[in-house]
């Protein structure tokens, strides 16, 4: 689906007072990124890394598990879609439709589910099975749990979780963990929500390496530009991710400008 | 070809004192446009067009012909080859690398041909033939009326032609004009070798509408990070693309450069 995502105020003509058609942090980038990402500007002359091998280095051991970064977490939806091609594919609804245009475009005979419906569902029947966890646009949020429980029952089939939106959640732990038991499964992290940078385009792959290796098969070289690289790196050097006190901040500030509003 | 393509210096421990490992134009990026990228920065909070449309109009108005913004020459390569998925392909070399493994990836058959074996070639045996123009790695050049020809003789032949260093060839037209009355011809071009900004990934495709509309359906949104699409705004806005002057300063700095380092 090209069109009808959101974040598409460019294609209105009204002014626009608060932008909600995006779940990106309301906060903005920081300060302190775009005065590093302006010095850095003149490095535009040199190609990216071309597989952005540095800061997949240094997600690999901020994660403790193999990183592959990707052009936004969209570019991760597509090529894991690519290097599965033409499977049976699962996809839990309603949920973020890129899923289900990487797997169209991909030949995947795709079926969908409703949450509530998962429990009477045999994964064996799929070889793909696409979560979006906490889930956009409901919030709903499958616990480690369960999805272990489905990788150790459904040991041929490949869980593909998308995570982007886990740091808006206080509290809630990523499956990151069950990657080194289990080669089932995929998880899909972007770094563009929490930031406030979804125009750089960064996110990420986490899996054992035979699944990584099987998508490097496929990619093409300098996906990821160079500013977007280097905002990854400035936010792991300076600790960035780690912060989580963020959200409280952004909330208050969120009621702070409805309540200007006379909106809250 | 994931890696062995040049401008991978960061790979290397030794100090670079001039890096001629890629073509990119010499003189490096301009201090007006990466000043107005610096104050473009904060924008980054917002996503970028779907499909750079705004570019892309622009891109078009100025060719005279449709045109569709990528990720880099580089993804336009891989997007062409998945859209004519599995065909039989043929590639003049030696050339860009990209071609083989773009076809590669989307599983084409392909063959190779030397420049010098092409007069004896029956291009209607391929669905695609890959050719650079002038040619990547050794200036080779194609006449147009050479190629219109082909168009002419092979109309279910798809010729794939990419121009990304054609601005390092002074007096050299384009085959663009071929386009509007033969739909067998796809044109790349690039923006980060004359304008030095690879780090941005910049390039775009031109042909028929049915061709574009064919690569538009296999996709994804937001390819194109926003710094790309206002660096391209910014060069078309200030009429830098029709500049000539460039490669003869450029050439007089090279030799200046070189003459100082005793390697002339």
């Amino acid at each position: 689906m090209l069109y009808g995502h959101g974040d598409n105020a460019y294609q209105y003509e009204q002014k626009i007072k608060g932008n909600f058609s995006s779940n990106v942090n309301f906060a903005g980038p920081s300060e302190a990124l775009l005065k590093h990402l302006a010095n850095f500007l003149p490095n535009i002359g040199k190609y990216p890394e071309v597989m952005a091998e540095t800061l997949s280095c240094q997600l690999s051991e901020y994660e403790y598990i193999n990183a592959m970064v990707t052009n936004g977490a969209t570019e991760a939806f597509y090529l894991i879609a690519q290097a599965w091609t033409n499977c049976k594919t699962l996809i839990a609804i309603p949920s973020f439709a890129e899923y289900e245009s990487a797997c169209k475009v991909n030949k995947h005979t795709i079926s969908f589910v409703k949450h509530a419906e998962l429990k009477h569902i045999n994964f064996s029947d799929y070889q793909t099975v696409w979560l979006c966890n906490p889930n956009n646009p409901d919030g709903y949020i499958f616990s480690n749990s369960q999805i272990e429980n489905w990788l150790n029952t459904y040991t041929s089939t490949l869980f593909v979780i998308d995570e982007a939106y886990i740091d808006f959640v206080d509290g809630m732990n990523s499956a990151t963990l069950l990657i080194k038991h289990h080669s089932n499964i995929i998880i899909i992290k972007s770094l563009t929500k929490k930031f406030a940078i979804p125009g750089l385009r960064l996110g990420y792959i986490l899996s054992q390496k035979t699944n990584l290796d099987r998508i490097e098969q496929i990619r093409m070289p300098w996906s990821v530009n160079s500013l977007a690289i280097e905002a990854g790196k400035f936010l792991i050097n300076n600790n960035c991710i780690r912060i989580s006190t963020q959200n409280k901040e952004t909330n208050a500030l969120l009621v702070k400008t409805l309540t200007e509003w006379s909106l809250q």
